[in-house]
């Protein structure tokens, strides 16, 4: 692992504004790593309504199952996350860290057990020593503060290369609300694995299911359509937390047309979050943008795209900067989906490479190549069988990921 | 591309026996490849039977629709192949390309059309040129010979570092038969969509709708129980050719007990041409064998295996000699199946790592690092639901997969 920023990381970590009822501290307990913080904290308002979605992984981490049980009551209070320790598969004693951590938090806040939220992100497999954690939230608390988005953003990285933090406003029913969030970790990209870890946080004033049919609805174009490497976390967690300070009228019909403005805004406040997560894919110099047109239906344009995206041989290539279309056709026809080969086209860059099942007679290779050896290149390809389409993103497969992912643990 | 040999190559190419009925060819045409065959003509006796698994890629190549049609009749005469051009994604073109070289076969061998079968491996979406096949086919003729088994293996390579073969006898009602057979390209590993091609043959007297259900049981746990990449070949094709000229008594049903030595000796084949297609995988520097137990299905089983053999996580892992058995508990949970975390176990090297969805305290190390560091890894896990099992052969991912793949066509 080395300490360079990946090339696809932006300029900077963006400003977010202070968000009424959300106050964060990090600090650093020393669970793994020495001489950075590994703690976040996060405080919420009374009345904070909550909101989840986790990995579908059946071997899903101890924190993961705990917070699903929680989610259920639609209340939180307190977020707990740590780093450099995933507390995945570490069996019974990995339910006793969760138990003790928040009872700790309950004791500190003063809050119900079913308000308090945990995730762990790191080694998997070693007892999480949560002594550490609860030791200390008596000294965190004071430092709780509106105004520490970046600093609670690398608290909870692990072998991420820059923070990943967004923020938007929106307007419900005529008064302005704010969405910050902030991510970390490629999904199982990382060695030993870390984790994707999101937490947005809005002052509106939305119910929890509200929230959950959003969010649920949200992660399809932004986390669900994302990958680096295929792999799954054991604690993959995106959370949405509202805490109802903004003074707009109720809203708790989803279908409400005065969520149009913050419905649009949170989706793409988490395409912006998932979007930072592949361009900080271990080993990524290429943010890589598949669209397909012309399927079945949107699940078969989702899953063609998947194939694209996930294919070693795409992803190698386009490591290489060699438009090879003749791989995005093979990754076409293993997904299982319905295409037709004879109607099949392909456009990198915009240019079409392939129609009708063939390749273009003489198309014009300069912008094609000229295309790859840019830093965001775009996949397109038409199956030829129905109206519907679906886009996902991915990072290209390069020699870094075999270092970081090579290396020995010890 | 080097012209270094795989590590995991067998020491030398079996010896194959004649086998009555069968005579070979190869010959150089010049398609792509300067200075090496690209050629395989094979002639069968009269009343040879045939049997066939294709891919399941729905942008398969114009070749594997020739086949699948032609196959119907059940009878064999001629196998021509060509290395160089993989005649898919070509097209209309492609299919008259398949006509031609079809009517050509007809013609200098006096057979049916449905009795000529064809195969092209190498390069996608450029227009076979196939009058360098048609052309040459007279020539080739009086070169076939019964002793040549070696050369044909060399001549339908692609990326191949050494040529792939096999040799079985069988005793089927007290008379001996001889199983021979070839196999070229670790499936879509190789650049610009190489395929999987692989031919059998025997001189067993067997109908065709019998070798079809042998070849389709077989192909389970061999061809279709390997990967290298997760991506599939436009092209891949598995036959079995059966000429009919050993003296045993009429065999027609599957079930029949004199079959039980042939279909052994068969599959046993089958699984050897199955790991030398592994052991040729791009980059591979270890052999890996994944078995899972204690899983609802066999199918399950099966695709909790496939899971953890493409995970690019343990790929990398197994390059770096690293036992991350963390990843391979990732692999299990991603795979969609069930499986119990908290009565996971997983043996590397046949030693428990881990025990009951927990590492096992202070499992000794020493063993499992020596495993690690030699070329065939043996990686086993129960996942705790039920009574089924399934073995897969996977190889390694290291930087050569990233050089051989992500470097230019041109």
């Amino acid at each position: 692992m080395s300490d360079a920023v990946s090339p696809l990381a932006p300029a900077q970590f963006p400003s977010l504004p202070p968000l009424a009822g959300i106050r964060l501290a990090s600090h650093a307990c020393g669970i793994r790593y020495q001489g950075r913080t590994d703690l976040l904290v996060v405080e919420m308002a009374p009345g904070t309504a909550v909101a989840g979605v986790y990995t579908r992984s059946l071997t899903r981490s101890a924190p993961v199952d705990w917070c699903r049980q929680a989610q259920i009551g639609g209340r939180a209070r307190v977020l707990i996350v740590n780093s450099g320790n995933a507390n995945a598969f570490t069996g019974k004693a990995g339910i006793a860290s969760v138990e003790r951590t928040v009872a700790g938090a309950v004791k500190t806040f003063g809050c119900a057990e079913n308000e308090v939220f945990v995730a762990s992100t790191g080694t998997i497999g070693v007892t999480l020593p949560d002594d550490k954690i609860t030791a200390v939230l008596d000294q965190v608390k004071p430092k709780l503060a509106d105004d520490c988005w970046a600093e609670a953003a690398r608290a909870i990285m692990t072998t991420d290369t820059f923070p990943k933090g967004a923020t938007r406003t929106a307007r419900i029913d005529g008064i302005t609300v704010t969405i910050n969030g902030f991510a970390k970790g490629a999904g199982m990209i990382a060695p030993d694995m870390a984790t994707m870890l999101s937490y947005v946080f809005t002052d509106a004033a939305l119910p929890a299911d509200l929230l959950q049919t959003l969010l649920s609805k949200g992660v399809e174009g932004s986390f669900n359509a994302i990958t680096v490497d295929s792999d799954t976390s054991t604690s993959d967690t995106l959370m949405l937390f509202a805490t109802g300070q903004a003074k707009h009228a109720p809203v708790t019909d989803p279908a409400d047309p005065r969520l149009k403005d913050f419905r649009a805004k949170l989706f793409d406040l988490l395409k912006d979050l998932a979007h930072q997560v592949v361009k900080d894919g271990e080993g990524a110099t290429k943010f890589v943008e598949v669209t397909v047109t012309g399927a079945a239906s949107t699940r078969a344009a989702k899953r063609i795209a998947l194939s694209i995206a996930n294919s070693p041989l795409v992803k190698t290539a386009i490591a290489g900067e060699d438009a090879n279309w003749g791989r995005v056709v093979m990754a076409v026809g293993k997904s299982g989906e319905k295409a037709d080969r004879d109607k099949l086209s392909i456009r990198i860059g915009g240019i079409e490479v392939a129609h009708d099942g063939e390749v273009v007679p003489g198309y014009d290779e300069a912008p094609v190549t000229a295309h790859m050896k840019g830093s965001h290149i775009v996949i397109e390809t038409d199956v030829g069988v129905g109206r519907s389409k679906a886009t996902v993103w991915t990072c290209d497969l390069t020699h870094a990921y075999i270092d970081i992912n090579g290396s020995y643990r010890t």
